[in-house]
């Protein structure tokens, strides 16, 4: 660090909730972040698709928003895409790494559905592609699965990864509200989409176990793997007789090897579950996410928190574009 | 990954617990790592100060033990110290950074003491210095603090980090047994250590929480500065009030920032806290360590799991070495 570095070129790609929250930090953490990098982060861009939408950007220059992604892409460092959905995200993504650049996803869907054929060509390229924001926000599982233990044998992998159900369940269960009344008031609160099919279903869950279990083992996983069953079936019958054992239903998606470690093969579900009431899945409330990640070596390894909202999922995000620009700076030298 | 890797050269310093634990995990999980670098781990060789002593290394070829670690250094791509103590850990590691090799530690007294000049040293040869199970075993703190949070700002941070010291309060908490009944017990179970000065007075934990602090803030950060109390003064009569609110006493280490993000002053405690018994870290049983992290952008995140043990301490070890062992592998290309 004794000589200046250029600046990393940092494109965004989308300006939702998350993208401006990784935007406004990527300015107010300026100093901070180029200090851990080892070279100033610049925001050469941030593609919309509707540049006359009026956007929550406090100090980010409006002239750095533009209509034609391929443009910031062709000329960036690090690409970073909060546009949800698989097109054009995944166009864009598959740019970006031909053209070398190091790529930064919160993109579910699309790590779920077409991650292993970008790791593929990530690896070809020898650029990172990073997704931590993918699953449970700011609760860093993506990299302990990939990196804090690389060097262990993961056995088993249990977690409560959809927050919105979380919060209909936990308000059934500790104000004892009804289930229809507990669904409407996640409505109220922003908890559920306008079509909460994709929470209610398990769809949301199941896309975020497929993207843990093939991190953690490096096989093919699909969606279509996943044996899926969401709580809309649930009724209030159901809480009661949960209720009276003492037990607390929650939305569980699992993750778990059979086969051997050298050679496995991995079985995925999400299904409502009745758990005793000190389980430490049980024990989250509201929103939060909940993991359970065991181990030959390391036993049970628990983690917790905000599983999602924009300044959790932008922490995730921000994380990964210093890891990236750090191999950028390490690839310079 | 189209052509053959030459393999990677690991250097093993100790063979106590955690050191045979490791050798064995290099034999048994041989092919899974080798996967996971894209080269094969080769144990060079394990390096003890007593060639005499009857070791548990089944498996792994006698042949392979030295008394002398400079020449294993010297031959190694990656240095893995499980010594213990200051020196000669300290003197070794130094010739290993100086040589160019990765260094991957779990000594925590050397890391708390003499950390940032290793740091600066490994920096200055652009090596890696990791050292994940010198805090918490395999409850991944360190790289969450120094990798998944980089882009965020670490407000505070406040853990159970010593497994013998909670042993013996969750024994006086949720079995009713007197402190120092509780004391003998631990003792007998092998949770304290023939001189337990260093559990009790909140050294152990000291050293952990002044290596996370730095790791988080990248500040100097000295034992001294630990505002230090430890558990051997409590009485029954505090364990008695405490039962007596509802509440339970634990051994918590606290880090927080004060001062700007930019320029953190940091302050540091390690003191028996009288906590909610619904608290996270009221919740931590047995021997566990939980640490609870809190940032600007992802709220407070938890994390629990073994604090300790040969088998937990591997598997940090582990994955660091693997860590260490793929940044090999990227300088070769």
């Amino acid at each position: 660090m004794t000589q200046a570095q250029s600046p990393i070129r940092v494109a965004l790609l989308g300006a939702g909730t998350v993208g401006a929250a990784v935007a406004r930090q990527l300015y107010a953490r300026g100093p901070l972040l180029a200090s851990r990098v080892g070279a100033p982060l610049e925001l050469s861009g941030i593609a919309v698709r509707d540049l006359s939408r009026p956007r929550d950007l406090p100090g980010v220059p409006e002239a750095l928003l533009t209509d034609r992604p391929e443009d910031l892409i062709d000329g960036a460092d690090v690409v970073v895409e909060l546009m949800g959905g698989i097109e054009p995200a995944h166009g864009l993504l598959t740019r970006a790494l031909e053209g070398g650049a190091q790529v930064v996803t919160a993109n579910k869907q699309l790590i779920a559905q077409r991650g292993a054929e970008l790791e593929a060509l990530a690896a070809e390229r020898r650029v990172g592609l990073d997704y931590e924001a993918a699953v449970a926000a700011a609760v860093p599982v993506v990299r302990v699965v990939r990196e804090s233990l690389a060097g262990d044998d993961i056995t088993w992998i249990a977690g409560i990864l959809n927050g919105s159900t979380n919060f209909i369940l936990d308000m059934v269960a500790r104000q004892g509200m009804s289930f229809e009344d507990a669904k409407d008031r996640a409505g109220e609160l922003g908890f559920l989409e306008a079509d909460p099919t994709e929470d209610l279903e398990g769809i949301d869950a199941a896309a975020k176990i497929v993207i843990l279990a093939r991190a953690a083992w490096g096989v093919p996983v699909r969606m279509e793997d996943v044996q899926r069953e969401g709580i809309s079936q649930l009724t209030d019958h159901h809480f009661d007789t949960a209720r009276g054992t003492g037990q607390v239903i929650k939305l569980v998606a699992t993750a778990w090897r059979s086969g051997t470690p050298e050679s496995p093969k991995v079985e995925v579900a999400v299904r409502p579950v009745s758990l005793a009431g000190d389980d430490p899945l049980a024990l989250t409330r509201e929103g939060g996410n909940t993991i359970v990640i065991e181990t030959a070596s390391a036993g049970a390894l628990r983690f917790a928190g905000a599983g999602a909202g924009g300044e959790p999922t932008a922490s995730a995000v921000l994380g990964d574009v210093v890891a990236a620009a750090r191999r950028v700076v390490a690839g310079r030298s």
